[in-house]
């Protein structure tokens, strides 16, 4: 099975409320009209023990801030405030009391720091396997959810921080952009974002098939992290290919007019760093333009679950 | 570890909000004020391959169908109504397209039945086990939620439907009681309810614990099922036994005044069988009274997923 052809298969078996369901399957998060403009945001996420963290690698703390930062991310990504949480966690029968509790004070931990109130759960076992659930509900606060399918042409693209090789360290240890994410949605006008989950060019190929539109990124200008410039000297791979399809970086990736993108960065204050890595334009696809102005085609590969 | 004392050591974690967070970790749903006498009702349950279901037994679309009917039965126990819902699923890396499907129109169907709209989800990979976790957002629809804390002494304990021998096939089978769990919500005064998961005995346990009051039942007044005596020849345990102790019956279990309880039992309409099978006093634990008025105390025992 490949997953995002079953995701499809699935959004286009949902059923319709307009007047209720602002938006559905396939954003980051679902909003739900509750009253009036207000909407509460909902996302969930499955971490898998194996897949998402390595049981001998990964403190059970580090398991559970984990599990509750991807959720915070996604409430980030549509600009929006992160409130509530509910917690699923799958122990195998023999685990110790002091293993599940570290690993729930890693979830509690991160939900105190980012203001969150965890409101309920469930606590199952499995023969093996470890799995928590997070599922995050947020509140627009008057403002509009901003959605990946709102890019428009001659849009700048964004992103925050820098990335690549995020298996060294960043992919478990992250710090979600909620007050990034907020700020942009509060005093910019952002036509579409999303969080780094599969990589940047998997994450800015979802934002360009839910807008219907293309874009060019500058190979120059794309950010390039220290743990991809150490990943690429083991993997000789460049670093440009991990910044590109390495995953769990959890940066923001936005787009928005030239003239916003010109006030977003005359703004002297934004709490992370900013890079203008390329536009959008009307053809198909993503290119990549070097520095000599070639353009050379590149496939939005990403993580993905099933091969 | 022990799951009970887990979650009453997450609930002494647990930040308090009593202005927005109505009902918190420790009930069937959480409750959250979104406006005024506005609520929404959440909960989630994960459900494991080899603990809530065998992939030898059971089909992929009876899976999809129990993982969200358990969730359903949730917002039932409160008395409220079933709205949206968002899924996890975890599948091995090597399962094929028809399996997830099927996994998925299991759910698809039962949410259509209870009208209710899948809003979203997350899709990932496991080396081995299958998991499924729903969370069901319900509407107070201007009614109080009901919880397990109210239960009064001289209540009337009520169940509905019978008991035991779930195993059989009511786990995986059966029709979550919302219906009935709203109608009870709207026209009878209940004092206290819940569904039963972890059988009879523990889940009544639930409900006197916190609402700190002690409970007789009448030993021929409990329901028994017919898969409760088709169990009790294969295992040798009385019927009784299989009706107290047996999980996943996913009956609601309430308590009610004497004069609430024979409205009740004069309202003709109410679409469920309707058992009285005891009564609150003010002592601690549960007492059985037999035929000839002897009591007997019965230990509050019931499904647990560590040992």
């Amino acid at each position: 099975m490949d997953e995002f052809s079953f995701i499809k298969w699935i959004k286009s078996n949902q059923k319709k409320d307009k007047k209720n369901i602002v938006i559905g399957i396939g954003d980051d998060c679902a909003s739900i009209r509750i009253h009036g403009d207000k909407m509460f945001l909902v996302t969930t996420d499955m971490l898998v023990e194996g897949t998402h963290f390595d049981l001998k690698k990964n403190t059970p703390g580090e398991i559970g801030r984990k599990s509750i930062a991807c959720s915070i991310s996604d409430i980030a990504a549509m600009g929006c405030l992160a409130k509530y949480a509910v917690v699923s966690i799958c122990f195998p029968k023999e685990t110790k009391t002091k293993f599940a509790r570290e690993l729930y004070l890693g979830i509690q931990k991160m939900a105190d720091a980012f203001n969150i109130k965890i409101v309920g759960g469930d606590i199952v076992s499995s023969k093996k396997t470890v799995v928590v659930n997070v599922t995050m509900y947020g509140k627009n606060e008057g403002l509009k959810p901003i959605t990946r399918s709102g890019a428009m042409v001659d849009d700048v693209i964004m992103i925050t921080g820098a990335l690549g090789g995020s298996i060294l360290g960043k992919h478990i240890m992250f710090k979600p952009r909620l007050k990034e994410g907020l700020l942009l949605n509060k005093k910019f006008s952002i036509n579409s974002m999303i969080d780094i989950s599969d990589g940047l060019a998997a994450d800015l190929g979802h934002i360009l098939e839910e807008s219907g539109v293309g874009a060019v990124l500058y190979e120059d200008e794309v950010p390039i992290s220290e743990d991809a410039k150490k990943l690429a000297h083991k993997t000789g791979l460049s670093t440009l290919h991990h910044a590109l399809h390495d995953g769990e970086d959890y940066e923001l990736l936005f787009t928005l007019s030239s003239k916003e993108s010109k006030k977003l960065l005359a703004s002297r204050s934004f709490p992370a760093r900013l890079s203008k890595i390329g536009h959008i334009n009307n053809s198909k696809g993503i290119k990549m333009q070097d520095t000599d102005g070639k353009l050379k085609k590149i496939k939005p590969i990403g993580y993905k679950h099933f091969k």
